[in-house]
């Protein structure tokens, strides 16, 4: 495949060029030092054309029926026009295999439709890797002009929070059945999210998921709203059928309609850059601090003494700071701290 | 006042001297580096015999009555011959103006008591700097010989989760009526409780304390406990006239009767203590970050080309850390990143 220069990722992506912004993402994704750099500078020209879109987030555990909904959703919205693009965040997606075919199989119609993009993230990195490329792609779809970005994540570990960073709305999907089916759930996701569906709300479940409604709405009554000024509720809906589908998208525009000329959105975007920029430096500095061969080689010894009682923490966190620090001025650890 | 020395504060504190362990504790608090370094000394001699007591943690509202719980509580205790030292953590008390009179005041029958000390937090600080004098100042106390530790927060900031981070058994207090009331409550905060109690549940309040209870129950019933292998569980009690304060108490020894031989506690302590000396790392490097006048001299104008689009988060992230690392190893920072 031939490589491609800046100009070419930019123009083609801002062409709207699928190829060209499914390598854009690639080259994103690369772990190299060389396509990193290549990658910043495709960014950096892009950035003037982002920030358009709508950033949506879905989240809820496996067997909600996620794919169903996002293909019932997605074909709800490219019916009328929309450009939309669904990323995943599933950093476990290295044990199951990845989830590409699965997307392909259970997104079929989707799949097909020319004003949707589909692209799972790659398997098997950190989630602080995987959440940051999530957020470059993002990025990218935006400068290709897709007006809704839906990211998705599987609802079972740290990762809603990291999608919660870089959304507007997030969405949280449950299935009917108060309790033991609900227990899956990570504390505090429903105190996150800007809207609540039961899903499968159809045939027989329709009692049990009007009663979880009910439930759910209740325990929002305790929490404080995820966005200020908005009301988060609880609908129901059924991927399967389409039932509720319209209703969810609904109470997105208004989301929208209501918080956008407070400036609501504008601030969290903001915030959410800055907290990007500072979780980045703070990243660096633990990775820097991890990875000297001089501190690794005493974390174990420290942590050992700390825990026997023979070094408090303070005193241990001294002494690894400052053998950390005569590696970045390149001389010898002196043999006791001042 | 004559200054003390290593060997006097060890022993004083060991004998159980209130005065000294009352000056052992300002050392602690102190933030001179001078200071610094003797408290770490002493500490370091006392940890040896730290580790033995019970660790409690009480949040709640402003109004809940947390200060008449704790003397009661505490004059229960007393009266049955432990030992307790209560701690504050309280980062606001700089602007109501310090605790320690409203302490006396409304404690004032613990306060008395040989058998038990109380401490409040000095004011005007960083919650992490409070925070860890707080565990330090828990470490003293344990030392001294107190068999009980129970270290207050005000409920209504970031404190509860360096509170939790602390202690073994972690008590919210709720007022009874359902909804308004309970808002102030953080998010979150009844999740991390390992009890939680209904104040004032007495005369016509009664009523609204059981469906309090009923309501919180229901809460629960949707959240993973926050100690695994123990149900929190919602009690009702009256600060005044002291009814459930017993079996708050017998709650708490359950808890450690049922998990201390499963070896919960201690694990529970090792993380603490692990993920302490971290936090302490980290803390460090990005304290050492910040105050960097290069990278402060840097920072607005960073921020703002990133939230002008002008730069990436990535791309800035990396022109910080490379004056800070130019820095650090005496050179000038490069034109360029390599």
């Amino acid at each position: 495949m031939k490589s491609l220069t800046v100009e070419d990722y930019v123009r083609g992506v801002r062409e709207g060029n699928r190829a060209v912004l499914a390598r854009a993402i690639t080259l994103v994704e690369s772990l190299s030092r060389q396509h990193e750099v290549l990658a910043q500078e495709v960014l950096h020209r892009l950035l003037p054309h982002t920030g358009k879109a709508r950033r949506l987030g879905i989240t809820g555990v496996p067997g909600v029926g996620k794919s169903t909904f996002i293909e019932n959703f997605g074909c709800f919205l490219t019916d009328r026009g929309h450009r939309l693009a669904v990323l995943t965040i599933d950093p476990s997606s290295s044990l199951s295999g990845g989830s590409i075919l699965g997307d392909k199989t259970r997104m079929e119609r989707l799949c097909q439709s020319p004003q949707a993009f589909i692209r799972p993230s790659p398997s098997g990195d950190s989630l602080g890797g995987v959440a940051r490329r999530t957020r470059e792609t993002l990025l990218l779809c935006e400068a290709a002009g897709f007006d809704t970005i839906l990211v998705e994540s599987v609802g079972v570990g740290q990762t809603e929070i990291a999608l919660r960073s870089m959304v507007d709305f997030f969405l949280l999907l449950l299935l009917p059945g108060a309790g033991d089916e609900l227990q899956g759930i990570k504390k505090g996701i429903v105190e996150i999210a800007d809207g609540v569906a039961i899903n499968k709300a159809d045939g027989d479940n329709r009692l049990r998921a009007e009663q979880s409604k009910a439930d759910q709405e209740a325990a929002l009554h305790y929490l404080q709203p995820a966005t200020p000024g908005w009301q988060t509720q609880v609908q129901l809906c059924s991927a399967l059928t389409g039932e509720g589908v319209p209703e969810i998208w609904q109470r997105i525009l208004d989301f929208y309609a209501v918080l956008e000329p407070r400036g609501v959105i504008r601030e969290r975007r903001r915030k959410q850059t800055l907290d990007w920029l500072e979780h980045l430096i703070h990243d660096e500095l633990r990775r820097q601090f991890y990875r000297d061969p001089k501190v690794t080689a005493r974390i174990p010894g420290v942590r050992e003494a700390v825990l026997r009682g023979e070094t408090t923490a303070v005193l241990a966190a001294r002494e690894l700071l400052t053998v950390h620090q005569a590696k970045a001025t390149g001389e010898s650890a002196p043999a006791k701290s001042p």
